[in-house]
Order: structure tokens, then sequence, then C-alpha cells
């Protein structure tokens, strides 16, 4: 029988798996509930447990398999395969992932950053068509990123190639949680999109449901803003994503001048706008580019959705297969 | 005998030519008019011949090269080894480089993109010191970039990236020959300075020998503003390179928050101002980046000057070694 590979998808409130075949074909998948309890401690043992356990059912065995790779918050060592500082999993200490994932499994792991786990499955079976250049970007509760040229994930010095949330798009803009002014996430994360409308509630003088009900105190989400501006016509609301696509088409222009990958595909919550937002945000990447980039560098939706974890995570993986061979 | 490398910087007015170890020791220089007549027709050949004589000279031949690598301008096509659009070179129809110099010398034979090619030189012999990650910048006539990552050059879809002089640093800026707007370019060549200079001079009041001599027509360069800055504390020069360092300091900024190389190293004609300039610029990039990157990405200023190109070049055949082994 064909080997095949097993995707994992750490998150704060589940974990999801899946199994694959080499070409990243999804067999198999199932989710079971993070126990962030007690540190974290329980984390790594249920997922052994719940391999474990899905191999039996299936009648697999650790031979069937080439790795496991799996994409984690945090700061993740992915030479040691540790990771620390996952204040979502209550990782507040150093975690010997890799370790405890191999006795307990007898199977070759290797581990990523999630946004980076991300990036890797929609460039391989997403939006990015498996080019060796593919930018991804999360547009979700923060804006993260993950950054494939040449074939290869970027990491950068210190783990943090592709932190694309904290590009400075307005020198003088909003504070950021990093501890710097005017990054992306500020404007193009769901509650940056909230704090853009806040903004420019102030100073709109114009008819808009939207506006008034944000002037009445009535809490309004990023979606809020996309479906009044698409379904609705709202022009305050067409206005607020105005600026956020501006400033994303600015921070994907640099993106593209910088690296010219031959797409930027975005992801995240904020992303379910779909075409609404792409065609919005590529209008101003072309004014933020210059000839050639605009010509070979593509604004595209993310297509895999969740999966795009676990297929991405799989991938990782895909790098024992000559040592099993 | 040890094999040796040959590394080429073709230029506008000469072409640079070096004999080099494997660990990119330059043991020979020497250099030859560029002769761009007859619509450059005559500078491949030129090149043949002088390597030729020169081999002649030093007792060597063919077998004691691993092979010879050239930095080009214009677009380079580095699968076929062939240019493109080189007009200070007067290539404007097809070249096929690497063809004719393989014939004439019988040795294999790369290229790339000129600031690519310093990008390598300063990433391994220089101010990159062979880390993996090290981002080039070039302030010259133009602006212009390398980006090795992972060990590797990054070329993009269509090669444009490095294109770092292209960055959006003020979407209302100045009109860029690329055709848009606050392109790096624009503010940090060696025009760009003075371009700079010229806006900021409109609006100042107050004592200044460098600004009277502006507004009395007297022609001014770059190099004026810098030494007019530093020797003299010109109030008004220390205004324009505080612009056009916190300018720097934001493409800076930017391509670390997005790539955390271990290094941005500064060359080209602008940098001769040296630690004047690198100072300015480092501080705006730590205004300009997450404390991550504050922390583990250096802004350097080049150190091989005019070596860089053969020594990049060179380093471009050292690819050749398994295959001549």
């Amino acid at each position: 029988m064909a080997k095949k590979l097993i995707g994992i998808d750490l998150g704060g409130t589940t974990v999801k798996f899946g199994i694959l075949t080499l070409d990243g074909e999804v067999q198999q998948k199932w989710a079971i509930d993070t126990n962030s309890h007690d540190d974290g401690v329980h984390i790594v043992p249920d997922i052994v447990k719940s391999i474990n356990h899905r191999l039996d059912l299936y009648g697999l065995t650790k031979d069937d398999f080439v790795g496991i790779g799996m994409g984690s918050p945090g700061t993740v060592d992915i030479e040691k395969g540790t990771v620390i500082g996952a204040y979502n999993l209550n990782w507040t200490t150093l975690q010997e992932v890799k370790k405890l994932i191999e006795e307990g499994t007898g199977i070759p792991f290797a581990i990523d950053n999630d946004a980076n786990v991300a990036a890797l499955g929609e460039r391989w079976k997403g939006a990015g068509e498996n080019d060796p250049n593919v930018v991804f970007m999360t547009l979700g509760t923060g804006v993260g990123g993950g950054i494939v040229m040449e074939g290869l994930l970027l990491h950068g010095n210190a783990g943090a190639a592709g932190e694309i949330g904290h590009v400075t798009i307005d020198p003088n803009g909003f504070d950021c949680t990093c501890g710097k002014k005017g990054c992306l996430e500020t404007v193009a994360s769901a509650t940056g999109v909230v704090r853009v409308a806040r903004q420019l509630a102030e100073e709109y003088v114009g008819t808009s449901p939207l506006a008034a009900a944000m002037n009445d105190g009535v809490a309004i989400t990023s979606k809020d803003i996309f479906v009044a501006a698409e379904k609705e016509e709202d022009k305050f609301a067409l206005m607020v994503v105005d600026k956020v696509c501006m400033y994303l088409g600015l921070a994907c222009g640099n993106i593209g001048n910088t690296l010219n990958p031959s797409s930027i595909v975005i992801g995240g919550g904020v992303s379910a706008a779909g075409e609404f937002l792409r065609s919005r945000v590529a209008n101003y990447f072309l004014e933020y580019t210059f000839p050639t980039v605009q010509q070979t560098t593509a604004i595209k939706l993310a297509v895999l959705g969740n999966d795009a974890g676990i297929i991405g995570a799989a991938s990782l993986a895909t790098k024992f297969i000559n040592q099993k061979a």
C-alpha cells in the first residue's frame, strides 16, 4: 500500500487531524478538543492517543506513514521540534513536542508555525498552484502570513519572516500591540476594520445606517461592515472598505515589489468578503506596484479554508520521504 | 593546483574581471573599457579575448577553472544565459552571452542581474558574513537590491524580486520613472536626495549656506548635502539627511518585518556617507520594526566596494564545482 502523511493543525479550541496521500489528497479527517488545562500538559498526550486510536480504527500501522507534520501557535523551534509561548494553549514553558510525538507514535515528526503551515497548504494544493513563489496572508483576529520563495518556506534569522501583520502601512497610524505604530494588523484584522470604521465615523457627514448605528453605540463587526458595503451599498461602509483595501493594496504592493511572487493569497475570516474584497485590494495593488510586478504577481483568495492547516502540516512531513525509502 | 573561479562585473563604462579561489579570495584583478559601439556587438568578443589573453599571461588553461560567473545590467535570463534591454550597453536585442563565452573560453558560464550579483558578493565575503539570510540595497544613480534567503538568491516569478528601489515609501510621493508614485528610489538615490532637498528648501526658513546656495541656483549633489550635514552641521542639510534616513528606515523596516534577514546591507555611492548615514537609518529602522526584528536584523554598511560585483559573480560559478568534480 502507498505510504501516507499525517497533518495536524493545533489550535486553541480544537486539534484537527488529516491522513493524506503523498500528493496531498485528504483521505480522512477528524478533530479533538484542545484541553489546555494544567498548563496544557494534556495536549500532546491527547494527540498521541488520538493518532494511535485512529490508526487502529483504520487498520493502519506506523509503517504506513512517511511522517507527521504539525502547525502550532507560539514560537516554534523547527530544528529541535519544541514550542514555547503559545498562550492560547497555556504553553508558557518549553514543550518537547517532537520528542513526545515520535516516542508515542514511532513516526518521524516535523513542526512549524501555524501561519507558515497554512501558507504551505495554500501554496501546495490551494490558490498558490504549487508555484515556487507564493506569499500567504491571513486576515483574522490578527494578521499573519507565510512566504514560500524558490520552493522554500522562509524563516529568517529568528523565525520572524512572514510576519506581514507588522508591516508599517502608515508611520503615523494606530498603536499596535507589538509596540510600534501603523501596523497592517491595526487596520486589516477583524478588529482593525472596526477601528478604521470608528475613526472614519468621527468625521463622516452623510446618511448611513451603519454610521448611525455606530454612533448610537451599537457593537458592529468587520462582517457587518462588509455586508453593509456589498449588500446595502452603505456609503460609509464602502468608504471603510475602500480604506482597508487601500492599506492591504499598499502592503501587498510592497510585498510584490520586494519579492515578485506569482501570487499573494489572502485567507482568514476577513477574506470571507470574497471577490468584493479581492478586486478592491487588486486595484490598489496595481497602483502601488511597478509594471513587471503588476503583470506577474496576482492577488488571489485562499481556497482551502480550514483544510489549509492540515494539508500544509502534512507537507512538512514530505521531507521524510527519502529518509524512509 | 586548486581550481579557481572567474568573476566578471559588466558595467556601462568598464568590464571588471577577477580570478578567485573557491573560497572567494581575489587573486588577480583587471579591467577593460566597455565598447558599446555598434549595438554593443564588441562587448562579448572583447570579454572572451581578455580572458584568454590573461590565462595565457598567467600560464593557466580552462582546466584550471570551475566556471565563470557574470553580473550584467538589463533583463537577464539566468536559465538561457541571455541578456536583453541593457540600454547602457546598447543591448536592445537578445544577446547570447552564455553561448558565446562558453564557446570562446571552454569554461562553464553562469549569469545574473548586477544588483543580485553584488548582493551575493556582500553576502558571501562582505558585511553579510555568509549568513543564509541577507538583503543588499544599493543607493546610487538608482536604488537596486538583491535578496538572499535560506541561502538562495530570490528571483521571483519574473526576475523582479529584490527591486527594492520601487517599494512605495509614500503613496503621495514623487513620480517615479517606473510609472508609480513614492518609490524609495525617488528619495534615496543620488538624485533622489537632491530632490528631497529641493522640496524642503521651498519651505525652509532659517540660516543655511546650503539652502541659500540651492535657492541661488547652484547645482548641488547628494554628496554636498551629506558633507554639509556632517562636517558643517548645516541645519537644512541635517533636515534633508534626516528625511532621507526616515524613508530608508521605513523601507528597511518593512523588509525586516517581512523577511527578518540577519542583516540589511547598504552599499552604492550614497552609502559613502558611512556611519553618519547608517546610524540614522538604523534609528528609524528600530521605530518601524517589531521587537523580534529589532533584535535580530542589523543595518550594516557594505564593505567590499567595487569588488562586490566580481566576488558575487564568481560565486555564481561555484554551482559548477560538483559538475566538474
